[in-house]
């Protein structure tokens, strides 16, 4: 039978995603691909006992409907670390829970985005943002994203010329690329959205995994009446329980809560109450600290073989914290050969093209140095040089 | 500042939820507005060894990210369960994870509206369907429910002339009418859809919750390639865990789970994962018998009141399942009056306008009768008698 599907389902980039599954389930094969933040560091037992104490002492509660917005206390945790880890004054009733990240992107699109609207983003940009938005059929800009953050004048021309409903941007780390905007980009970009009618969509997914420890303030903290700001639990806690958070200012937050109560009505509240009494009783700070140190320590092993192992020609993003690094390939050697080329010889890279919102990329690939031990680095690094080497012309 | 929202955000129905919630936390009221299901009946104790065998036997794997389509054994129960209750073969491949029915309800509607589209619905019809629908900027039509199931010529009518994308109903104890369709509406349904290019939208939130125990077969097994069919855990085990399905032909389930992975990637895994291990030691039939009986005997009691106790011109459905059941009102009385004269008087009633996608239900209100005991429905419906014989001309 023909289903008459509507025409956004035909905007959906062809995801990659089912085929870099199946390789991260093949034990022959050291995946770089993947996303996935090390799973030795998830506290299974701390949150086993936040678990039980939620349950014994909270249960039927716990395990009801509740309200669209999120748990309170859990708000007002996240609104609390905000002022303590970056001066932030950003109350509970501006932030709401969500399931995970990914589902801001969706969300902030729906309230914004109609068919031809123009959207924003970096280049590279984050892949989940380019397939949530692409589902409401917007045009894509995007502004190259350089070591210090975006490149100003294009994004100043492409804010004032478009007019986009908002840029989206991961000034923290960014995924794909682990850049970092600078304090002096912060600043530019800030006054360019404030002389404009487009929001900052700010999705701060690795600001807590800087390798040196240190914050860097959002963006969002300049322009506080137009931007919205994403944080997540699932890089620093735990993916599988899908938490994550929106600030946004109040007209903003009410049409999202909107949005979201038509979506699902509300997030796993178990799962929020199990988060809340975990950060109750645990040290947060001490438990981020080494997440970073260790993914500060794959990263830069990763990129000293890249720099002395590597052919020349090839180069590389510095990141000062995150999950992930991305290679500019030396000309004539396509991702897309790589990748192929790499599973054979038993390793996975993400070639860089679905980063692209308005098409490039050829070249690049992701790197990610999260999940894996320091052997496995050296292993999988010694394999991929040995395909950059033979695929070269 | 002026924020550029979307067209479909003046869309959105008002919503009453907000209103609804100070009321069902205001003890002072006695509430039938509400939806939830009666907490005593939550297993609570057995959930929390479910949570604490899979968080000591397999915590690591719950809380990392997974897989969009959800946990396979949770996928497989749900198979069986079809297979053993209903006779119907859906293989766990043709079953997605979601966060609640009303997931299904936003992402069916996202992969099959364009703006403009038609899509029909009962009439009165599910308000959470009409929310989640309408920020897709539909056309609705409606089709009366009666006693028996959706009025046919008008069905048929409007599958004809419309040509919706899809029909939504609920089959099983409608919420908010309790009108279950009789065995005959259900194969002139069926007919009706297997001549068009409609298809049907099976919401089976209640179906387990007959209050004689017997399963009424989906509309779904008789237009297999032409409806979908959801499910939910909210009603019969717990909500706050956020996990339901659907379960759609190959074609259609593979544009939904685009759809869903861009909406949140998966849905809770830590909540699949202990939805899973709790079925395998818990017997569910004797649990919602249990359940049912409850709501059977709250029901028949409600029903009582209304017609002994209620004065004459007033009527009300009988359903033979579910949580809901729906009052017309004697000409004359509207039905906000009586919400707000009710709240005066303790008592709260759902009027029924906002489940009519296409305007109407002035004179109707829901009373739900799963969150109460007898003592509570006697002093509320005492209440509400009293209100009504105020107000009536």
């Amino acid at each position: 039978m023909d289903y008459r599907f509507a025409r956004r389902m035909t905007c959906a980039p062809p995801s990659f995603l089912d085929r870099l599954f199946a390789v991260s389930k093949d034990p022959r094969i050291i995946s770089f691909a993947g996303g996935l933040p090390a799973t030795r560091f998830i506290d299974v037992e701390g949150i086993r006992e936040a678990a039980a104490r939620v349950l014994a002492e909270d249960g039927r509660d716990a395990l009801q409907y509740s309200t669209t917005d999120g748990y309170l206390p859990l708000r007002e945790y996240i609104s609390r670390r905000y002022r303590q880890r970056l001066g932030l004054a950003i109350p509970p009733e501006q932030i709401q829970i969500v399931n995970g990240s990914q589902q801001c992107l969706d969300l902030v699109a729906k309230i914004f985005l109609d068919r031809g609207d123009t959207v924003a983003m970096e280049r590279p940009g984050y892949l989940g943002a380019i397939e949530a938005f692409s589902l409401y059929e917007p045009v894509f800009r995007d502004v190259a994203l350089g070591p210090f953050g975006p490149d100003i004048d294009e994004f100043s021309r492409v804010i004032r010329d478009a007019r986009p409903k908002f840029f989206y941007g991961i000034p923290n780390s960014q995924n794909p690329s682990g850049q970092t905007y600078s304090p002096e980009a912060r600043r530019a970009v800030a006054e360019v959205i404030g002389d404009s009618d487009t929001l900052f969509y700010e999705d701060d997914a690795f600001g807590e995994l800087f390798f040196d420890g240190k914050p860097r303030p959002p963006v969002a903290g300049l322009v506080p009446d137009k931007a919205v700001l994403s944080g997540s639990f699932s890089k620093i806690i735990a993916p599988g329980m899908r938490i994550g958070w929106i600030c946004a200012p109040p007209t903003v937050l009410g049409r999202f809560n909107c949005a979201k109560q038509a979506a699902d009505l509300h997030s796993n509240f178990l799962c929020q109450k199990i988060l809340a009494a975990y950060l109750e009783t645990h040290d947060l700070d001490a438990h981020v600290r080494r997440i970073a140190r260790a993914y500060g320590e794959n990263c830069r092993l990763m990129c000293e073989i890249l720099d002395d192992d590597f052919p020349p020609g090839l180069s590389h993003t510095e990141p000062e914290g995150g999950m992930f690094l991305m290679v500019s390939l030396p000309p004539g050697l396509d991702s897309h050969r790589l990748f192929e080329e790499g599973l054979r010889k038993g390793v996975a890279v993400l070639p860089g093209t679905p980063f692209y919102a308005c098409g490039g990329g050829e070249s690049t690939v992701r790197l990610n140095f999260s999940c894996m031990d320091a052997e496995q680095i050296r292993e999988g690094m010694e394999r991929l040089s040995g395909v950059v080497r033979a695929l070269l012309p």
